[in-house]
């Protein structure tokens, strides 16, 4: 299965590589078990030790040429057609197969923008342009940037059938939790609960299992992209979850809201109410507008604005990102126009992108709100993937 | 305890950095939980999402300065006592703290040589170069290739003891496994067993668990970084193993010999006890020969030449590599001065490092030989950390 979907998209980037007009697309990596380029599973398949150079050119012919003791594994890999195994250099094979395509475009896997086109350390490029350096082709390199980004952002039928079961299977297991969270139990409790459902069932965690899920509760938490804490669950608390799966290899990213009631309450405080759904709207607000040909900055900046005009101060974080392979996938990024963010913001929304929508507000006294929704990009505008939260989730 | 090794390595960087006089080392990283720099693990203990810089000075004084989501998260590990988190843009924080150290000289993640010390992505360092523009710094910085090479092969007692326990268990497998194999199986059912026995006692496998273990029997095997096939283990084969685990984060990795007698042999035929003695007399004369300040090649050469003295082919591979917290591990290697192991062959050997010694060749018409033994470098010389394989396994 995973070798069936590797060759869809080797031949989905060779459509990209003749629609962009670059001749070959070189991913070159050593050592992926220790350093791994971010686009080997995506494009490979498997883990290469020696220096190692994957070639797509853009009428679909691909070659590997790897060291001599990996070629019975490539060979049973079967993702490249033309293996070209060495045993003490690769420099010899790997002018050889350049020579026969004679490029005028080399895309390599750098990028200054994309973390996920940039699996080419700097020393191993360095030793690239020693191998190029009496060649033309130091002059034809080039960034695969934008490959990377229409190859990991357009999602194929089948792609988008496993993000959407593991969005499915994460909201099962989000509504298992609404049933478990009681007043007095920790944070790291309820993440163990999560992780032990995600074990059971055999999935993987779609991010690191130390904030696998993130649950922050209460007001100061240590929010998002923090491990849980021992932090107690309390009456009057808003309660967040950040929690996401990988099934067949692709990821969901869900946040979800809860409120726990005090003893006199029977619907959560005005201003709970409101944070809530001033997050809901501006989800609603920005999926409106989301469309191929915009720019994640403009959809990003009417949820942000959204929440600044109600009183609140704006996220500390981008509206959303896309989600494949990875949880932080693709190119094109819903954000604002900071220099973290390089220029992902300014990237066109493309059809079959999938994004979260994922903004947050500070609630004094309570806690964060944060809903986390997940959209798939249609030829006119978006469609929700996610069963949307439309209402506080309540703890008695 | 990942915390309090750490804690250790971070002070015997300190201590490396004042050894080389380099006033500080600057891991420079982004999104390490799809591309991750190899050093992290043992430098940090956590990933890190948005640009992120992790600076040891030569006097051990340490900054995180990291995206302002990860904050509590990066004060909760505990590596590292000043945080310096940041919103919109890292270049600022980064300046400041780096004008207070007032370096000479700046050791950055990347190397040609040593992909352990190569995790600064080439767009990543573009972008570094673009922050230090206006500044000295652009004309300090220098790989950190060596401090990576003194820190990850000078072992710590605590590290040894890791490692020590690593290879024990794996011995003990390699026992229950010489009471499975019978003819008849395939590769992938010993394989399984195997992998089966690493899950049941919690262990980590220490690479891929496509080819961890490698079982490859009889002529014409695919060999080592192959994943196993379903060749069947006939009589006559000679069948080897090569397999490691993970314990406390700190691998092992071992290869062992099987023969399969035939139906009227008690003992195997003479050229196969010939070139398993071979393999073992190579391992013997390397490991005569290793002490600090060596250089790898030249212990590489002894095993190689003395093998091709005895009438085989020379081993496709280098005779042996580092093994820590990575299987392959460290910077001097003990490997031949081919281009694709840059100048790791040249690097001398110190004490405290540990190393395989997996020489090889081909009995033909029975298949490979190979033992892979495990051996720290002490003052003057080495001892072996493995139980050595004295004997050919007998399969009746």
């Amino acid at each position: 299965m995973q070798k069936e979907i590797i060759l869809e998209k080797i031949e989905q980037a060779a459509s990209i590589l003749s629609e962009k007009e670059i001749d070959m697309w070189l991913t070159f990596v050593r050592e992926t078990g220790n350093t791994k380029d971010p686009m080997i599973d995506i494009l490979v398949g498997t883990n290469a030790t020696w220096e190692s150079a994957f070639i797509i050119t853009k009428e679909g012919h691909t070659h590997a040429i790897i060291g001599s003791l990996e070629y019975e594994n490539m060979k049973s890999v079967g993702t490249y057609k033309n293996i070209h195994p060495y045993l003490k250099s690769i420099k010899e094979k790997l002018l050889e197969v350049i020579e026969q395509i004679k490029p005028n475009k080399i895309a390599i896997n750098y990028s200054r923008n994309s973390s996920l086109a940039d699996g080419l350390t700097h020393g191993l490029y360095l030793q690239l342009l020693e191998y190029f350096k009496e060649t033309e082709y130091v002059d034809k390199l080039i960034s695969s940037e934008e490959l990377v980004a229409a190859l990991r952002g357009r999602k194929s039928s089948k792609e988008l059938e496993y993000i959407k079961e593991a969005i499915k299977e994460t909201q099962i297991i989000f509504d298992e939790v609404s049933k478990y969270i009681k007043p007095g139990m920790t944070e790291k409790q309820i993440a163990s609960f999560i992780q032990n459902i995600v074990k059971e069932k055999g999935y993987e965690l779609a991010w690191d299992e130390e904030y696998c899920p993130s649950v922050f509760t209460g007001p100061d938490t240590a929010g998002a992209h923090s491990g849980p804490t021992d932090r107690i669950i309390q009456p009057g608390h808003v309660l967040n979850i950040d929690f996401g799966i990988k099934i067949n290899g692709y990821c969901s990213d869900l946040q979800r809201t809860w409120y726990i009631l005090k003893e006199n309450e029977d619907t959560p405080p005005e201003e709970v109410q409101k944070g809530f759904n001033v997050i809901k709207e501006a989800i609603t607000k920005a999926a409106n507008e989301i469309k191929p040909g915009k720019q994640g900055w403009e959809i990003d900046q009417i949820a942000r604005n959204y929440i600044q005009i109600n009183g609140y101060s704006e996220f500390p974080h981008g509206l959303g990102h896309q989600v494949g392979r990875s949880v932080h996938d693709g190119g094109a990024l819903l954000g604002p126009k900071w220099e973290r963010y390089g220029n992902l913001p300014l990237l066109e929304i493309e059809e079959s992108n999938v994004f979260t929508l994922e903004p947050r507000l500070t609630i004094d006294n309570y806690g964060i709100a944060t809903i986390e929704e997940m959209v798939y990009v249609t030829k006119n505008g978006c469609e929700f993937l996610s069963d949307r939260q439309n209402d506080l989730y309540l703890i008695h």
